[in-house]
């Protein structure tokens, strides 16, 4: 399908490619490149026998290319499929005015939509499956979740396990503007691990009457947090893990996971498309539209892109969302 | 354990023992009984070897009483043991100024928790048992409900479907007060069988796109509210049962639950104890308890206990709070 | 794909539509038709843009033929697509020496199967499916279970049931035939109804010291059948339902399935692939092969249909394999 | 309870205990002990109250003492105890004549049971709620399983994984005593890793077509198999840890488990009693009892502990029982 694009926006695999750095120097395989893959658009144009979607039509999209036929594809498990694609890194991306992709991405969105809504559906999906991986509700329903950094995902995790009925979201940040909007999106305590140092683990503790959490989820990809979520996991309670942590990192499974009895997710996009229905439910409720509006925190052209960048990388900015004016 | 009775609630099954229908002359062994079981108070003395709990303990009390032993018992099935027995049916109720109870049963509450909610969570466990029968959340985040039946339970189910983060809740009732309350429970619309007539299924079917819901409540007992749980269910949805039908039904099981692939889940009690630390963490968030306390339209002393039943029979009622005033 | 046949069996559905009961005249919507599903054949002639698949692969088929992009197909949930179109029902099907099929539902096989074996995968998945519902062994694993009626998919999971390591298979059937069948599948004890009579039940719960079955699986389609896997179910436990009833059935909800806290699935074919890929591999074991072989009880060639038939509705035969003799 | 004991069979923890190793030192708490967990006995002396046994019966016994109050003994996972103690570690053992345990420990045995079979079900326990932490079954059914270490337990885990239908099993292990009985359990392949070298993970992947295994059940602790185990897996597989690291262990974190979407359960102990009974099942298969004699290498007078203990620690045994004969 060609799309034109109403709004997009930016996702940390952004951030990487824009800043070229040793990751993304690895991982992109064909220059010149369009990034970005958090998409709002119309449809212009369909491919022959594509079923199910219209022109005019507005859409999101998945950005994970699965290719339907593996073993994962087969057995309901596409969101990891052993020969996945991605959008803007393996194909042009949508940080444009038009983009083309496979109609089997599309999701179909309600035209009243904010676009810029629209465009976050894909990492609140991944806040979504973090929190959801195997559809385990009374971990959350009326229990502790600790989140481990505050980052796009992390704040919409926090929303999101409130909304699950979640008693209690604990979070730890350190950028003050990321610390504001933990609260704003919900946690009823946000740790700062530089202002608690070696208290950080007893504060968690203290604050859940000392039985630990019933979920972490790590978004940091720092090792002091994923120690920190571990330690303070109740036994029998479970861990996601979404932040990369890009080299080895030193764990005493024997306490952290085995005594504990532990459950631990690996976190790999959301699922196809299970998440999306969940998220686009979510997003039927006023209050968590309202809630999600907050999180954006910039809207800039998509022309001004470098601007974007430079908005996040400073860390003034949570979410910012690029629109199609030009 | 004694404890001193400071509030109780009134449950449809002590309106049955105190109509003295059929069910209860069947059903009841011996009197005199005192009726009642969804109880707050405090414990004035415990039997010896009693771990756990302390005089002064602020608690409310599972109903069923578990043998321990049975097969049941032992796979984390207690609430259905084989050999249960239940407060105030089989032995003396919390309608009362003290009653004695297994420390088994025990549930300890916040001291500051208003006695006539600690009360409730009996009840509201049921609710919460009732959507979450195998913790099966991607049927309720973003998804749609039918609660059939707007009795405390089905009010109770609405307002834990929307905390659980249903994008819809639909109920079906016929009286006014309970009509009313289903509005300020959270139900998005909520649709009168009799003004519906021949529409019912298809105001259900439109309002949600022709889909059907996700999950459906049964809280009602009547064949008529079956067969809707079922004729509105999207294929692969689930319906959980939890009204009793008192004779046999007439069901098309080919078209109700074979083809549809439908999951079936009697509801019995409430899971002990996972189920209560939910209803525990849910009465945790202000918001909710602000919800739970429209529940309780009547607050009566115990000694007036005909009053309070003669509310509940006439229809004025939704819950009943009995309170320690002599 | 276009594929020879090599070989084909003959399943319950066919021999309603060659005797062209009720049922069939409702359901089929267009004439002359091939019947025919159950599967094995080589790969003639491929389609453009088909992926995994190469001329001379040997391959069996799915039956149900989904759109792939309803909500049920987008959710796990394919087998129960809302627009889902079966195979030798409303498409020509597989009793001939050449057949037309979706690449999509190709299942490749090894090529050293015998193409009998390959042909029963599919209704092996039924059976694979009736008692994994929802993945849940410790149902199965060194519990007891019940089988309701022993056609040959009740065969079948009489042999799956004992390989997922039941530690008790019950079963029940009348015809001489099935009821030697079912012991050499492995069935620990096969109750004829009718000498049973009023005994039945008690047998059951007898067997089982009284605590009856954690698993029933009802493959016959009778209301008595139906009554049966409710009534010997211990608390807690979980009937699947496979036996279409062409009626009403008449229940009494409270005693079979909400004081029984049962959990009932409705089975419809079999998951998209999961159910495949399970299959496959419980043809790995040489053992299994073997058990499987003793159910083929008759092989006669595609142009003796009229021949196979018979055996069927005479009831001698348990299943009947279709070879591509011409 | 007052126990005789009959036979009692040895356990890596005793052969610790007995080296008085570094960690048997930091652990025990008080001298002197009687060692020994694994039990069969017959009961001579009952408490007080107690239900459900009678001085006769002939039992086995839960090694995990619970407190039966905290969080994680109120939810169903009275195995991860919060104050949890252990039998012959905490309190006095059973390689002895006679042994007191309390009665809710207590699981009763069939009489004619072999009494080294009966005291090998608490291990057996721990290989089974290894393969089943969750219950889930499609991993287990018609997939691939790898087991890193023969030990007793990764020899039962051989056994299991077959009775629930594994298509195949490997294993990896360099003893050759434990090497042979790993292939009498079922093993499909037995990888020694000294002689495979740097092959060792290729000779997996080919073994499963390229896929790598669904499951991955780790009894080993050491690192190199931690990496095996997660390296030969598919993605969306699981991963069992059992074997204890005794120190820090470095991971890479986003290839072993984020990437690949792996779901990892620390094992402790069995589920109470959910374990028991399917283990107590699965005994009720006379091949399933003729294989776990095999494993019995040795029965040796419980007075020759130390002839036992020698057996072991020089690699000439897999299960010792010790028998009381005196």
């Amino acid at each position: 399908m060609l799309v034109r694009v109403r709004a997009a926006s930016v996702c940390g695999t952004d951030v990487h490619l824009w800043a070229w750095n040793d990751w993304a120097q690895r991982r992109v395989r064909r220059l010149p490149l369009t990034l970005g893959h958090e998409l709002s658009g119309e449809i212009v144009a369909l491919g022959r026998g594509v079923k199910g979607l219209e022109v005019g039509d507005h859409v999101s999209a998945e950005t994970h290319i699965a290719d339907g036929t593996c073993y994962q594809c087969r057995t309901g498990r596409m969101h990891i499929c052993e020969n996945v694609e991605v959008l803007g890194v393996d194909h042009d991306g949508v940080f444009a005015e038009y983009a083309v992709l496979p109609a089997l991405n599309a999701w179909k969105n309600d035209p009243k939509l904010d676009p810029a809504l629209a465009s976050i559906q894909e990492p609140l999906g991944n806040a979504v499956h973090t929190l959801l991986p195997e559809d385990d509700i009374e971990d959350l329903a009326g229990k502790r979740v600790l989140v481990t950094g505050c980052g796009p995902i992390g704040l919409l995790a926090i929303a999101v396990a409130k909304l699950f009925g979640a008693s209690q979201v604990l979070a730890t940040e350190v950028n003050p503007v990321r610390l504001a909007l933990a609260r704003k999106m919900g946690a009823d305590r946000v740790l700062n691990p530089v202002e608690e140092g070696d208290r950080l683990l007893a504060s968690v503790l203290d604050a859940t009457d000392g039985h630990g959490v019933d979920v972490s989820a790590e978004m940091s990809g720092h090792p002091a947090s994923l120690h920190l979520a571990f330690d303070a996991l109740t036994p029998g309670g479970r861990v996601s893990l979404l932040g990369l942590f890009d080299r080895e990192v030193s764990l005493h499974l024997d306490e952290a996971i085995i005594f504990r009895a532990a459950r631990v997710h690996g976190i790999f996009g959301r699922r196809m498309f299970e998440t999306w229905y969940t998220v686009k439910g979510l997003l039927e409720r006023p209050e968590f539209r309202e809630k999600m509006a907050q999180l954006i925190t910039h809207r800039v052209p998509i022309a001004e892109l470098p601007r974007a960048m430079e908005l996040i990388e400073t860390g003034q900015a949570a979410k910012v969302s690029l629109e199609a004016k030009w």
